[in-house]
């Protein structure tokens, strides 16, 4: 193997471009060229790529965002498409590619794999909703922004004797919700997992003024659960707090890079060369027991996530 | 004059604490004894007042929100509640007041005024609304939360192609927008003073992509002017940017205070207890030209804001 | 067990609070009454004891330092100084004791063990220069403050062709140094186990500068190895880059502690209870291979530390 | 006037870029061509000139350093030095120029208008020394950081009963201490204007721990007025505190800059260009009573720094 390509794809995450800048070096150090795609499977087929020097990703391992772009194609699912993006790596000379990304890059790299490029996966996305990893690319940096965030309502909250609903990212995973209600010391906290009872949620908000005396409190929610405005003027109505809804959207997925974010994807993007240079194909790495493995993609794929039940064990002995 | 009190009304701002330190410490270096007033006006009726040491408000220059906390308290309006408020300073001995907030705190410092209570007011909102200052306490932590959300949105957009609409606080008053538009270098601002035309938007959008080839963009509107979720649902209909809504909410009134909330906080704090020792009554703190004075509230009730006009003039030729 | 102990020891690390916290009310929802020990190990001799409610340990989560103060006592060492130690948690019935800090304190707690009080020792130090362990309370938000600080470090050597040497703590262990050097893409890296030699590091400089054209450099190196304000001197004489000392100290051990920071000290905490309550007694926690697991504190003792061999060759990739 | 300069000269500043990015736009808004000159009047006598286009300044508003670059040429004095930089100058068709940085680079900008460039001065600096100005670009972010790093010493300072001493910069002029000292409660301050006195800081400090019952103190002084380290050990020896020293350095240099910064660097940079336009020469911009002016830099360079007296008594008050 020469010549080697990265792209990034779906939701971008903090610690992306750590991992572009580890792939482009440590792929350079072990005599490879490297090569940047843009805009993810998008660029792949319009031939956006352009070779990487050491210098093009100076200083970005403190950048959120992700400087090769990302872009979601669905058309990448039709042979014909994925056609195209297979001649234009073979027109450079790349034989192998890293994308990063979440289960619909995988999906993507699974493809590819099977048309004769090998691929490797890197987890690249906020939500930590990878069954195959502990931890992916960008959540440690979300949570922390999440927190910072929920520490400035906490002020205003404690101030104003308020309940702060808090909606944040995490569709089919409730990682970020878990993780920021049990370090902010949020009262209550909904996901998926938890299920979603408004007569139970406004039972327990009773229940912490009455009984444990609360000033303010806190609930974090997964989003696409229910609407955080209509239950913070339920909590306004029915309980002595005086209910306030923030939803944090898109803030949470940027800003710079944490320490853990920046060293994992840094590991992650030079295990991945190594990979490639090993010859494997069609694998996805993770973070497992606290070691970097690499696993079969479609193995990956059909992984359940792991239940967060003892958390929430956690979180009922401490609230 | 020998006892004085203090009290936060109306929203939250950072930067009030570093007020009531200011004034419980220079009231006593002055040789008063000074009372916190708990929950605003509501804790004045209920006679929620306790007198405060030196070291009662030891560190708390550097917390957001109010450790006296506060609301609002529409009944202050009826004479029958201020005489009780006035009946519990009388029961304490406290013959000055202190009063931090916004024109309706003002409001009831001029009410109670009349009723031989000597009152100043302390302009301490978020949104820097008040006409008769250039400069309220808090606006400048608001701003310096809505920039550094707004440069990690700017990761995220530039990552993917996206115009971001990011709703600030400010019903009344523009402020926070054009100054964050400013400082944050983005395309489009819309405010009360602006008006809102939703073609003229979605084209000068259009223009920006074209021909200035912007890859991202950034639109801050002032909240209650449209709903910034269908804007973002027609941007991504009618120009080639995705849209994406971020209404930052309640996080703008939390936050440790910058440097400047909390020492024009500290000098507005040290300037009300001298204007109490002299005599002063019915009367708000301003910053006008770089200095502190003192008004008489209801001049300052009177006054209207000023026009944003050059700084909007600024905005089109940096833009 | 009814009544169990806890204090903190050695440095102070952000995240103590949230053990703190965790051990508080974890014990309490198990059914025990815990008290806090002030000024570690200094106030259990003194009976500076206390017992800790729900709501002592509110929001103390978000604080970095330690609520409980800390304080190192030589005297803890001879016998008849524990003895009164082991008298006062005899007269206030306590039978078990929690001690979070590092090996010095781990080593107290191991004698106390012998004589009759069940103790448990939690890992928390900036350091993370406990052997027995993947982690120490304190590291994750210390390395993000370096980090924070080098990106600063960087907007102004980038703007003078400076070389920036900063001094990061750890005396027993280079982790701090390692994490920060990869974690800020440094380009040299001096701890302990690397070894220092003036003239290879100011060659390497002219290297950089020569070969790879680097307008800016970064040097990373812990503490107590060389006089940085000397180091940066020769580099201002012997290669073209001005060079800038700064030695980051204290602030390194303050501040808000991180998610991770947050999650593992609540994990421990609660595991530290979990473990009083099964009759555990001189054993310590750690993070190995991702999971929580107590180890005989006198075999943790003799344990030596992990070399970092794997992180010096991947920077050395990297760079 | 058809085309402009503009060059950033000794240390740099936060807000720079602000200032940078206003006048290439504002400037081309007016129809007039902008070069960046790089690395401060180095690049002016070595012909290291740029046009600069609107795309060349985008996003550079969020970003800290200068992107021109800045260097010191003591050789700047010399006539036949200066007379190359008017050639390179003329062999543009720059006509106008615009300097910013601190009195040294107004000393430039004096000289090359009397050799026919017509220049303005914009105060950059985050020393805010410079008399003819209340405010210069950068001394905001400058005091935040400083603000930033003593709130995380506090955390640790109370965790230990220790007094922290911090050194800040501010060599000519104690600004950044007396300002930093007011918002972070500091108990003494040391600047140039207070002088400094060993024996008296000694007894202050036992005089708050004895009457003011203080557990920790916060010592903020300027650079270069003693050795903080050795004040530290003093301080240990002689009060009950254990003093640990900090120097803040270069770190206070850095970051991305406070709306206040960005903001007023802009008006900064935009009121330039309109003096250039309207013919003015040799002289420097400046906030007076919060307006922004401009002022003959002859008489701007001959007036003395304001007093700060009135802040030492308010800081007197209020510790």
């Amino acid at each position: 193997m020469k010549k080697i390509g990265v792209l990034t794809s779906g939701g971008d995450a903090p610690g992306m471009n750590a991992a572009i800048r580890a792939i482009v070096r440590s792929g350079i150090s072990s005599g490879l060229e490297v090569y940047g795609i843009f805009d993810g499977y998008e660029g792949l087929v319009n031939n956006n790529i352009r070779r990487l020097e050491r210098g093009d990703v100076s200083d970005i391992i403190t950048q959120g965002g992700t400087t090769l772009g990302s872009a979601r194609l669905e058309e990448f699912k039709l042979l014909e498409v994925r056609k195209k993006a297979v001649a234009n790596l073979e027109k450079h000379g790349i034989e192998g590619l890293i994308v990063i990304g979440g289960d619909g890059s995988y999906r993507g790299a699974m493809a590819l794999s099977e048309m004769g490029i090998n691929c490797i996966g890197i987890p690249g996305t906020i939500d930590n909703d990878i069954a195959s990893t502990d931890y992916t690319i960008g959540f440690d940096t979300a949570l922390n922004t999440v927190i910072l965030n929920v520490d400035k309502l906490r002020d205003t909250s404690s101030s104003h004797h308020r309940c702060s609903v808090v909606e944040v990212m995490g569709n089919r995973c409730g990682d970020l919700a878990i993780y920021a209600g049990i370090t902010t010391g949020a009262e209550i906290i909904i996901t998926k997992e938890t299920g979603y009872d408004e007569a139970e949620v406004l039972e327990r908000l009773r229940y912490f003024e009455e009984y444990k005396k609360k000033r303010h409190a806190i609930v974090i929610i997964s989003e696409k659960i229910t609407d955080t405005e209509l239950l913070a003027q339920k909590i306004s109505q029915h309980t002595d707090f005086s209910g306030r809804s923030t939803v944090l959207g898109h803030i949470q997925r940027g800003g710079s890079p944490t320490a853990r974010d920046r060293i994992l994807a840094t590991e992650f993007g030079d295990k991945a060369v190594q990979c490639l240079i090993a010859g494997e194909s069609s694998r996805c790495l993770g973070l497992v027991d606290g070691q970097i493995i690499s696993i079969d993609i479609k193995e990956a794929l059909a992984m359940p996530k792991k239940s967060r039940r003892p958390f929430f064990e956690l979180h009922d002995r401490l609230v």
